[in-house]
């Protein structure tokens, strides 16, 4: 129950590491890693899944190959259970579409020396009028 | 440390009450009292500070009389701590100045049978190549 002094840059190199991952379709498959099978939550543009095999389930449906990511600003904030809140504001293009902006939200809960997702969400910076 | 079943309704009235009175010059000073002296941190636009006080100078130290904002989605999470996880995509338009998309978190933290906010990040989705 103390707060990690080194929370911003957990928030960085955790964000650097998931993307790496997440932009490599080789490599996509091995961000189920990051979460756990039944204490994790994942909004995604809406849609409410738990645990990591439905939350692999979802990534597994992307279809895009390419991805071109920009991060615009990582805000992180050190938790009272030792987690790190991380706010991830950026753009992305998917093959060809257009270039959007999005938000992502992640909550990071220590395990021992290490952490795991336990909050996720994710949103596509749409605004319909 | 349960999960709150409750944290969708708990997530979409906070947002409604938190803006109704930060949207109002003359209640604006009453969202202070959704922050603890000591254990509600803000990232504004990257700005960290800590506890009510100094939130209240950051937020007093905002000029604009009017703000006209849509929200576009609200996403919760419910926390193992009882507490939920909440992120806004919206626009707002201060004043004159032009409408800009923002996201804003915020992680409400169970006091008896109410909630502070013990984290919140806010940023203007403005991305400068």
């Amino acid at each position: 129950m103390a707060l990690n002094p080194q929370y911003e840059d957990i928030g960085k190199g955790f964000v650097q590491q998931y993307y790496a991952l997440f932009d490599n379709p080789v490599q996509r498959a091995n961000v189920i890693n990051f979460y756990s099978t039944t204490d994790s939550f994942m909004t995604f543009e809406g849609l409410q899944i738990q645990g990591a095999p439905k939350i692999m389930e979802k990534l597994s449906s992307l279809t895009f190959q390419k991805i071109t990511r920009v991060i615009t600003a990582v805000d992180s904030q050190p938790m009272f259970d030792g987690g790190v809140l991380i706010n991830v504001l950026g753009r992305l293009q998917t093959d060809e579409d257009q270039p959007h902006a999005y938000i992502q939200t992640f909550v990071l809960k220590p395990v021992g020396a290490s952490f795991f997702v336990q909050h996720d969400i994710f949103r596509l910076s749409l605004h319909d009028v």
